[in-house]
């Protein structure tokens, strides 16, 4: 049997849980992350893509495991210093993640795409699996509370998801274009993973690249989604606090609505194994199990379990 | 007897000793200092102005005095990272110190002057002196060894001085233009004082700006330079190296020379008093002293030594 081809659709901290899951599997030979760049912010004037960082060090074993972000060894000398100057320092990046956003920001300016920049980036780290934005254009989150719009991060990091959202949008998204590079590794898998990661801030704005929806249909790929709740809630992040934005519960049902017409499969907790029947009644191929990763044995069980479904089910399909 | 105003024109580190002692001397109030700008150069993307920094970090007790230039308690993990990544680290740059190349970038991208933004690096240390970049256009020193053109930090710290120089050239000088600020210090000044800097790559770039020397001339100042030369030697950097590139010898003789017709006085090292008769002869009042600035009361001592003798013989002169 050919080793099949996967590619991950991930986001921050959930996404890099199933991406080092993946890059140990028996899959990581060719398997490929697309990482979320809706995020993506200019900070000091450096450019910062936090998702594809935290994919980055967390995939090189450098993240910092108690945060699940951020490097491991890190110091705050040059933001401490920045703060004396009077900028804002809410945003925590510190000196050694300086140098990734020092070091991307100038070969951007120089005329570099983020998908070379963060192959670089990964080359750095010795990471071999591709590592991949799903484009080169700047498409932002946006978050409106209090009646104005503000970025992402002013909402995740400096409000900490705690005011009423009133609307999301991605700015930029119309403009936006699948990269070549995410639409080949799209093209040849044979199994698309969504990531238990944000459905709302995390995969949908991949999901709305233009192109990455055609790409997907196009391709003969069986997409197989990790859902991110367990119990109706997240292990991590506000995704359970923005399902409504999309008119979907904050569970696995909601999980299946809003990704309605995408996924053939769907993984779901052993928790919330009472929603199996009703997902399976709507078509979708349904995988109960303990989808916790806090382990890196946690982390490849839960992919390879996921993968050896997602496969039995498509050569099924295939034999129909 | 009403304030004298004193405008110093500086490069680094014997600049930075020069700014100090005018700073702290009873001269201070109404002083200005002029910074070189042509050591300038772009490092990861980010704006390093050397020699305004080495002013700022000495006036503000921040700078490594081993060294002479650098922060005190710094550290080096963003560089270590930097290198990490393949980029050139000759240029040593640390933690707190990136704080300030990212913020003046930053500053500068967002369409500030330089001047504005060396005001706030100053505020941001409460150092009430103004201290000015001559222009706020862009003048970079190149030197050609081994036949090829270099920026002057390729020379001065990739090369550790060794190359021999063949030329050396000011780049952008012709389209750049003395700022308002410094052409107003400059104008009002009752005394212009040249640092012990190194004539060739600091004083003369501020000099050849468009606009210093008119403002020099139209200004009613008396204008002394102190020798950077103790002995023939330089206490520190290359000027002894560059002499002859203006076709001057390292010597007082030579900054004499150098200075011709722009300086009424010249402040002299004791170990070269035997020089002081030929440099009457020419028409220049000449005070020795000891030169040597180690300790801040040196550069006090040195300073209030040198601007009460400027004074004594700018009152003579209008007395005549």
């Amino acid at each position: 049997m050919t080793q099949r081809r996967i590619t991950l659709l991930a986001g921050g901290v959930g996404g890099a849980k199933a991406a080092e899951g993946l890059m140990h599997s028996r899959y990581g030979q060719h398997a490929t992350v697309i990482g979320n760049t809706g995020d993506d912010d200019r900070f000091h004037g450096l450019w910062v893509s936090p998702d594809l960082d935290t994919l980055v060090y967390s995939l090189a074993d450098h993240i910092d495991r108690q945060r699940g972000w951020g490097r491991q060894h890190e110091s705050y000398q040059t933001l401490n210093e920045l703060k004396a100057y009077g900028e804002d320092s809410w945003m925590t990046l510190g000196d050694l993640d300086f140098a990734t956003h020092i070091y991307r920001t100038n070969q951007l300016n120089q005329g570099k795409s983020l998908t070379q920049v963060t192959r670089s980036i990964c080359r750095r780290f010795d990471i071999s699996m591709p590592v991949l934005p799903a484009t080169n254009d700047v498409v932002q989150t946006r978050i409106r509370f209090n009646n104005q719009w503000h970025s992402f991060q002013e909402y995740f990091v400096q409000h900490r998801c705690q005011p009423e959202i009133e609307a999301i949008d991605y700015q930029g998204i119309r403009q936006a274009r699948i990269t070549p590079e995410a639409e080949a590794a799209i093209s040849r898998s044979d199994i698309i993973l969504l990531a238990p990661s944000n459905p709302v801030v995390s995969l949908n704005v991949i999901l709305a690249i233009p192109g990455v929806m055609d790409a997907i249909r196009n391709s003969q790929a069986y997409v197989l989604a990790i859902s991110p709740f367990i119990g109706g809630k997240t292990v991590k992040g506000p995704a359970d606090k923005m399902m409504h934005l999309l008119n979907a519960s904050s569970d696995s049902q909601g999980v299946a609505s809003v990704y309605q017409g995408l996924i053939d499969g769907l993984v779901i907790d052993k928790q919330d194994k009472d929603d199996a029947l009703a997902l399976r009644q709507q078509g979708l191929d349904v995988c109960v199990m303990p989808t916790l990763m806090s382990s890196l044995d946690d982390k490849i069980r839960v992919i390879e379990d996921a993968l050896d479904s997602a496969l039995a089910w498509s050569t099924q399909k295939e034999a129909c």
